[in-house]
């Protein structure tokens, strides 16, 4: 490639695309001596032309079109950050059809179509890159991908998402409900006026399912993660939660275990002396374990303006230099290793419950008996009164089991008449 | 290219050539699956054929001639993790030479001829990679010249020497002196027995100019970098430290303010609620400040066989693959800013102070009036009585003082005949 100039079709200028005007417009002759090329925003798409921004843009660079991007003749990159699925999906395909290399923040996207339209990406001789897509300004994909191309990666725990954790690091610190504190974030901004996708750990499930594919090297679509939310962790649990030594935090497990591989995102206790506890508010991180690299942590801002516009730009940076080396499309390493996944009976896990049962003699060996019967052994039981006397408060953490048995000896716990309430239950991290 | 085998020298087999022998051996599936090639160990270069492995090697591969590896005619890629300086540098000046692509592991090497080198690599079209030089199996140099191409950075500190960190987090947890840990790691081998690099600094000096280069994209060389090491470090600066809210421990900080850079290593009080301020034992960790990016931090292990072998065979794979692309070489952005640094007027800092001092009346007020004097002032002043109430104990933290004003400070101050001691001083991380 002999080009002076790369041309840019910008798809989005929300919060992100704002964010990739002002790096692109700031960092121009750092952009130049990395590259080699101008690099030019040459067409921006948006909603509303006449909407005033935070950014300013020549108002001629603006269109309302998406074709005046995907079929402009000498636009090389388009950038997608309009987010959402179909719309995306329709438009990165178009560009891609059109040979022009894409790269795009969204994990919605990647995580439900990723396989395909990197299919297509290579048979284009294209780049589809996406780093911006998990962890915001956290590299992690270029980690995993060529940090790791070496190792074999048999666990991933990440802190995916910064409203769940900003919420549970606030209740934590505060020992507020989670209403309250959802409240406070919507107004701060820091959650969306309807947080479902991230309370309900949708939006973690997206990311873990694309950092599992690249971890693993297999085709994990979002099925394959087990989902909960964070919506009933309430400040009791994590209270307990502290006096025994955790924290609480909403995060993405994923587990190769010699080829069947566990992914699942859940409120989950982590030992305090976890990298991962002292992670707090909006941050991210991915902890990754490799047979040979052993433990390693990359933290850093998960979402915002310009740590998001970081990675898009990055990974522009890394297309143009592809252009003038003439080998976009050809980096990819399609996923190669046979899924398979774990069943409820294999998948296994340390956990908590918490319950209220009546104060009565046998009560303790009645429960206990339950998980023996199971053959669930346990590592820490707590008893204490409770509603002035009336009931008993009890708290129990097991050694691993799996989650089919303790799902059975919860079910059947309930049944006792004994047990008036199972309060809760959440996974714990560590092993035995 | 269309190879089918790509034939690798390793010189040498110590500790981290035995896990490169490792890692290759029992990765060859994976391997080949990312780069489309077979890797296949030729030669080893090793200084007695005849001494017992803790690795199984057919014997017909060893050889104690350096030619053996740079001559040989099949070999298209050269790992040299023999360590040292002149003779690594002589081996890989020469692969180069004969067009081979080098992976090292030699930060010594890349500290002092780093720039040299990688001129003869671009020269000859070659690959010269060095991810291993720097925090073991943290893959920081990637991501500071890719992931963080976009941004500019602005800071980094690191946690980048494992003998060093380990000596204060074990001074720290247990109150024992510099010296007893210090035998105590000798003998677990976290320590050499000529513990002079390590302790007096000078390897971290290295990394910090290494990951100076890359951040600032300036051309640091050793001599930019200001060190002082960990031996003079006592049990009370650790505990006056935590009672003050921070923690102790070797960082290299390496600052860029607006053009004009800044970097040392140094025994440094860095805030307990940093990121790096638990960061433990031989683990390492870079903190990266960008201007776009934000706060974001890389933890993993320093050293060690496996961990580091992970960084050298992770290079060798992107060697392999820009083999297949054919763009060897091509991939290098040479530093291209004017290197400025900072004279000790300009370098600025907080500062902790410890002294014993006459107990009289008006000590207090003539050592404040010192600091006045040279415009420097203080965030925290504590006394206490000393040697059984003969002595007052002082301990100062300034606000950001230049290095120059400070160092003046003490030196007047210890010719007041009220000062009997100056007992330490330290820099501390965190801005006013």
């Amino acid at each position: 490639m002999d080009k002076q100039t790369v041309k840019v079709g910008l798809m989005g200028l929300g919060t992100v695309g704002t964010g990739v005007v002002r790096l692109i417009e700031g960092h121009q002759e750092d952009l130049r001596k990395q590259t080699g090329c101008n690099i030019v925003i040459e067409k921006i798409l948006v909603q509303d032309k006449g909407k005033e921004r935070n950014v300013s843009v020549p108002p001629e660079k603006l269109t309302d079109n998406p074709r005046d991007i995907l079929h402009h003749k000498d636009i090389d990159v388009v950038i997608e950050v309009i987010g959402g699925i179909e719309a995306a999906r329709t438009y990165v395909t178009e560009a891609l059809l059109n040979e022009k290399h894409v790269v795009t923040a969204n994990k919605d996207l990647m995580a439900l179509h990723g396989v395909e339209l990197l299919h297509v990406a290579e048979e284009q001789g294209c780049d589809l890159l996406y780093e911006a897509s998990v962890a915001g300004g956290i590299p992690i994909i270029r980690t995993l991908v060529e940090g790791f191309a070496s190792d074999r990666i048999t666990k991933v725990v990440g802190i995916v998402n910064g409203t769940t954790n900003y919420i549970l690091s606030k209740m934590s610190q505060e020992g507020a409900t989670f209403a309250a504190v959802l409240k406070e974030a919507q107004q701060l901004g820091y959650a969306e006026a309807d947080p479902t996708a991230d309370v309900a750990g949708l939006d973690a499930a997206r990311k873990m399912a694309i950092l599992g594919t690249l971890a693993f090297r297999m085709n994990v679509s979002l099925e394959d993660v087990d989902v909960a939310g964070i919506s009933s962790v309430t400040p009791e649990d994590i209270e307990y939660a502290k006096q025994l030594g955790y924290e609480m935090k909403l995060v993405g497990i994923a587990e190769d275990d010699d080829g069947t591989i566990d992914i699942s995102v859940q409120p989950t206790m982590i030992p305090q002396e976890h990298p991962l506890a002292s992670v707090n508010g909006v941050f991210n991180a991915v902890y990754v374990y490799g047979e040979a690299v052993g433990e390693t942590m990359f933290y850093g801002p998960g979402a915002g303006e310009l740590p998001t516009a970081t990675a898009v730009v990055s990974d522009l940076v890394n297309v143009v230099k592809n252009m003038r080396l003439g080998v976009n499309g050809r980096g990819t390493v399609a996923p190669y290793r046979e899924k398979r996944v774990k069943t409820a009976e294999q998948r296994y896990a340390k956990y908590f419950l918490r319950l209220h049962v009546a104060d009565r003699a046998g009560v303790l060996a009645k429960i206990t008996q339950l998980f023996a019967a199971h053959d669930i052994s346990l590592e820490k039981v707590l008893q204490v009164p409770h509603n002035g006397g009336h009931e008993a408060e009890i708290v129990i953490v097991t050694h691993s089991a799996s989650k089919d048995g303790f799902e059975r000896v919860v079910e059947q716990m309930q049944q006792l008449d004994v047990v008036h309430d199972v309060k809760s239950s959440y996974r714990v991290e560590g092993s035995d």
